[in-house]
């Protein structure tokens, strides 16, 4: 029986651990908080740091190959790793993901439109940025934001003095508004063949700058469809990636797609796989990373998959109640503001 | 979060252990072998014997809620437990179905149909028990046999002597055949409140004695179906039921519905939920123990599950490549001959 390794104990590693299981492959948590939600699934937890080399080295003597949950892991910690045991995604998924500077460059080289964007690494270079985009567009740490932190919004006459400095002079980025008619994203997956398969696209609701609904099918057209599985075939290919990786798209009124960022793991916006798939998001990605052959991603039923966040925990009992809806949870203790808890589906509609 | 004890490390356990984790149970197993395919998924384990009083009382004292998954559980340590802590489904239905005599007699005081029988406790009883039913039947040890095990075939002439002591002396029943066209089960639960929902009927094949596949829907019409659940509800009520309960059946040829045996616990016949219903058969389970209302057991699509045994573990990759497959292993090291590994539900047609 092969062990997968899994650098990051939190939700996504708890379905990860849930679907090698059910393959047979074993699996190994790297995480440093105790009884984390994928170690309460998994094998075996190692509780150190992410960038333990006594830990890497641990997990790597284990594991037939290891794979992570989170696009955070420190890039010197998968590059250590790499030297000793097959790590998939590719480390390089992580650096183009770690740093939005990087991240909508490497998209441009592919041929995929982003927001237009100018790297601030002064309060001059922010001045000028936005004297180019008309005072307006979103400011962003360069790298750790993730679910709307780290971010500040200026519209025409927003005053920029003295911003730079108080965002703590860490490498930033400004992006040029989108305007947008909808969000969706695409979950796809590239196995050890080359061969790549992708899910239907999903439309996204954000709430407070955390995903609150993935609906399907997405209100697009064929046209915009073709666009985002066309962006996923490049993307994958570029970075001769293995597993599973999620790109969210901003539509544009004309329907455009503009790739907004990358995931280079399995994706919020595809937890609805498991409850209108026959092989979801989570098993697609071992399947990639345990060198299977990638399932069909057919979807089954119509759905609509929405986050529990913080309290919302609480309705757990009203939503048992009703008919087709799959409800997953985290195993976590707190629920805090914010704090993503569990999720539900709701199957929505049958296709023959 | 409350915590659930799963007496039982086998594959039952561990299908209940990643349902309940979904709902934010926590479960511990109570099983003597280490590492066994339950605790591979739950979140501990206690290693001790299924009568060791000392693990039930720690069992007892760790856990919200008590609930087995196989019907071998002593009794005497059902009870023991019951005096400690919640225990469903309740230890009377061990009671009932440990015992072949036992059950069909409850059976038919529950106006349920069963194959003629007659106890046999005697060389004496056999030979009289024979002659009443022309010389054919089934003899059984009333108890511990499962998947075929410890049955001996009379064909009219098939000579009987010795046969008992040959037997090991044990308490046996005679049943006689019944003709049949076919084998269904049903898949029930009832909850704490009293209320009960009952799967689809699911067509069964054996080889060897141990079930092959099961087919959704089975080849039987409405009045069959009926009969099917009316026994369910009369057997869930008359217990007090508790949890999830499958009932296998014979059908005749003129749509008589003979109960063959019940199993209180999850069944293998109900393993295709988990593909094509939004609720398992192991999360209504946790549902009913865990005081959650019960799911909605609707089936969403035409299914086929089909046991993999022994050696043809080894064709996993071929079914992966499927369309539409749905494939759960065990996490078993060994395949043996006759050992459940796994299985695999396709799905087959959608409705809508």
């Amino acid at each position: 029986m092969k062990t997968i390794g899994i650098i990051g104990g939190g939700q996504l590693g708890r379905m990860l651990a849930m679907a090698a299981s059910r393959l047979n492959f074993r699996t190994i948590i790297l995480e440093p908080q105790p009884d984390c939600p994928a170690a309460q699934l998994a094998n075996s937890q190692i509780v150190a740091a992410y960038d333990d080399r006594i830990a890497l080295a641990q997990l790597a003597d284990a594991c037939d190959v290891v794979t992570y949950e989170f696009e955070n892991v420190p890039v010197e910690a998968a590059r250590y790793l790499e030297k000793l045991v097959a790590v998939y995604p590719p480390p390089q998924a992580l650096e183009v993901a770690q740093d939005r500077l990087i991240e909508k460059q490497y998209l441009n080289s592919c041929g995929i439109s982003t927001a237009g964007f100018r790297a601030v690494d002064s309060q001059e270079d922010l001045d000028k940025a936005l004297a180019e985009f008309g005072g307006k567009g979103v400011l962003k740490t360069r790298r750790l934001g993730y679910d709307g932190k780290g971010q500040m919004v200026f519209r025409a006459g927003d005053a920029a003095d003295g911003v730079y400095a108080r965002l703590g002079g860490v490498p930033l980025i400004l992006e040029s508004f989108v305007p947008f008619a909808r969000e969706i994203s695409i979950i796809a997956a590239r196995g050890l063949d080359g061969h790549i398969e992708c899910y239907d696209p999903a439309e996204n609701v954000h709430r407070n700058g955390i995903l609150h609904t993935s609906t399907l099918p997405a209100n697009i057209g064929l046209a915009v469809a073709v666009q985002a599985r066309d962006a996923a075939l490049r993307l994958l290919n570029a970075l001769d990636y293995i597993g599973v990786l999620g790109i969210e798209f901003f539509v544009t009124d004309d329907e455009r797609l503009i790739a907004n960022e990358i995931a280079p793991r399995v994706h919020n916006s595809g937890h609805w796989t498991e409850a209108a798939c026959a092989i979801s998001q989570f098993e697609q990605h071992i399947r990639a990373v345990g060198n299977l052959p990638l399932g069909d991603p057919f979807r089954h039923s119509d759905c609509v998959m929405q986050n529990l966040i913080g309290d919302v925990i609480n309705e757990v009992e009203a939503w048992a109640r009703l008919k087709d809806v799959l409800i997953h949870l985290y195993g976590k203790a707190q629920p805090r503001p914010g704090r993503k808890m569990g999720h539900i589906t709701r199957l929505t509609g049958h296709r023959l």
